[in-house]
Parts: structure tokens; C-alpha cells; sequence
């Protein structure tokens, strides 16, 4: 299949490059590197990439910032940083991508743990992934032409645990590589409108 | 309690302060009617409302517009409607409301039954709605105070069958009364963190 990845220089879009690169035709996209560069927030961007990279079976997004901060400290403005790059970002990729993405196509997101197990500052990331997951749910139902839709829900990446670790106290770490087979089980499976726990 | 009514004057709204009237003060707040008007897509607006109204044991929300389309025909500007009014201008009444809530005081948001079960042309009521039910989920572990924060999740309202119905095949209505009940378990209870579905 001709997968495109958008977030392909990152940790889990390394591993997922990694997992896949020997079964399908790889376009890896980044904010500054890759094959292609792409700004999530833009949908002007994500356009101009869609029509520079043309059809594709698959479209994996592995991208999308977060704001971090007690809620105490947390404004509105803050909040929605989340709001407009995780969340508008990758809805925007799944919105636009529909057009581009052959029949029986897979389009995968990414959430994280923290929709359902909430960590301390993390009131954006949870509400984001929430919504990334009652968004695929919702979009599974209407997609034509047997495309799908799903998203990857993982624990903090071992890969990244000196970053992220202090703030995960006691969540069990999963490898990037495991995160990555979620990826393939949504791209090559008949599943829809789930959220995959990788945890 | 003294407690403060966003979207007092909807279906919703007036149900919640029927049946709250006779045992708490009730400050009823709306965009154009109520005690005090507030435009919750503005974070001054939702500042000015509590400098007004100052210190409250309760904040509730039943609030908050939506874009509904089929996924095909969904543009990112539509999709933002709902994260910049139902999401963002609830979670500001929440971030704002926090400073302004007293000890022990209760916020509760609504969110809908689509978080869960999906409708055609409901995808940003899914994604917003589960988005408001990961926010309540995280909030809740760091508000402070013995503040409470929890979400209300109704289905089609029996007053709204009219208008709503035929997006609700099957789906069994609740009457406005009964939705104000789970708005009198959070306020009184002592659960936080929690979505209560009345479906």
C-alpha cells in the first residue's frame, strides 16, 4: 500500500517507518523534514500536500502539540494551542486526507493514555485525546467507499521516558515498536472507528 | 447554594432551574435573557460575568453551540464552531470559574449521548462532547479547595423531539426533568471527575 505519514521524524513515526517500510511504499511527511513538509495547523498546507503527494491507501498521522500546565495557571489561550494543533490538526488531515484516500483506505490518529488515565498538568492532553477518540468513532459511521478510520491511544513511549517519565509516575512504558504494530493493525485490518490501547 | 445557571433560559436551562429553585439562590445567566448575559466564546465576557456576580458554591453550565454536518461535506471552519463555543467556552467557565468558586463548590458542564453513540452529521457533537467528558475526567485531580468538576451526558431531550427527533433514531428521549436531577447529583453528591449519562 501507499501509506503517507505525517510526523515520520518523531519517535513513534521512526518506529512506525521502521515497522512498515518493508511491506509498503512510505511518503513521509514532517513539519521540516521528510519527503514532504506539511504545518498541521494550515489547511491551506495540508491541501498543498495532498495535492502534491496525490492518492494514497493509507494516511497515519503520529503528530500534533499539547499544552502542559496546572490548571490553576491554564488559560484559555493555552488551551487552545491543543485545540488547534493535535486536535484541528489531525481532524483537518482525516477531513481533507477523505478526498485523497482510495477505496477501502485507512486514516489513523493518535491520542494517548491520558484520555482515559489523567496525569497532573495534563488537562489539555487529556480533553485533546478524548476528543480525537469520540471524533474517529463518530467519522467511522459516515466514510464511503469502505474507508476507515481509527486512532492509537499509547502509555508514554519508552523511547521517551527521560523526557515524559517524571510526569507518568508508575504508568508501565511501552516501546515505540509496540506502538507502531497498533499502526498496522489499523492499516491492514478490516477494524473502524476504535481506539487502540497500547497499555 | 448559590449557584450560578449558563443557559438558563434554554430547554435545558429552565429544567435545571425549576428544579433547583426551591432549595438554592439561583443566578441565571444567558447570551440575550436571565440575571446577567455572558457571551462564553469571550474570555473577557466570562470575566466580566464573575466580577459581577462574584463568589458562588456552584457553576453550571448547559451551554454551548454546535456544527452539525455530514463528514463529507465538514470544512475545519465549521469543525471549529463547537471547539471554540461548546468546548472552549465551557472549559473557560471552568478555568475562569475556579477562581471565583468557594470551597467545596461544584462545576458541571454538559456533553451529550453522541460521545458514546455516534449520529449521522454529529461528528463535531461526538468529538466536542468527548472532549468535554476527558476534560471533567483530568480537571477533577487537580482542582483544589475540595472543588468538584463533573459532566452531564443527556440524550435527545423529549422537549427538543420536535427539532432533534429525526437525528435520533431509536434513541430512547429522557425528559429536561430527569437531566436536572443528574444536575442535582453533582451539585449535592460528593462525586467528581464524573460523567453522568441519563440515557
Amino acid at each position: 500500500m501507499k501509506l503517507m505519514i505525517v510526523g515520520a521524524s518523531g519517535t513513534l513515526g521512526r518506529a512506525v517507518v521502521k515497522h512498515l517500510a518493508h511491506s509498503h511504499e512510505l511518503i513521509k511527511v514532517a513539519k521540516t523534514q521528510g519527503d514532504y513538509q506539511v504545518d498541521i495547523t494550515s489547511e491551506e498546507s495540508i491541501k498543498a500536500l495532498f495535492e502534491k503527494v496525490g492518492r494514497v491507501d493509507g494516511i497515519i498521522s503520529v503528530t500534533g502539540n499539547l499544552h502542559f500546565s496546572e490548571i490553576s495557571e491554564m488559560t484559555g489561550q493555552g488551551f487552545n494551542i491543543g485545540l488547534n494543533d493535535k486536535l484541528l490538526g489531525q481532524v483537518n488531515l482525516a477531513l481533507i486526507g477523505q478526498n485523497y484516500l482510495n477505496e477501502g483506505g485507512s486514516i489513523t490518529l493518535t491520542s494517548g493514555i491520558v484520555s482515559q488515565q489523567p496525569i497532573k498538568g495534563g488537562t489539555n492532553a487529556s480533553t485533546v485525546n478524548a476528543a480525537l477518540e469520540g471524533f474517529v468513532k463518530s467519522a467511522a459511521i459516515e466514510l464511503k467507499n469502505g474507508q476507515r478510520i481509527n486512532a492509537i491511544s499509547p502509555s508514554v513511549v519508552t523511547e521517551s521516558l527521560d523526557v515524559y517519565g517524571p510526569f507518568f509516575p508508575g504508568y508501565e512504558p511501552v516501546s515505540a515498536q509496540r506502538v507502531a504494530m497498533a499502526f498496522q493493525k489499523s492499516i491492514e485490518g478490516g477494524l473502524t472507528g476504535q481506539t487502540f490501547n497500547v497499555w
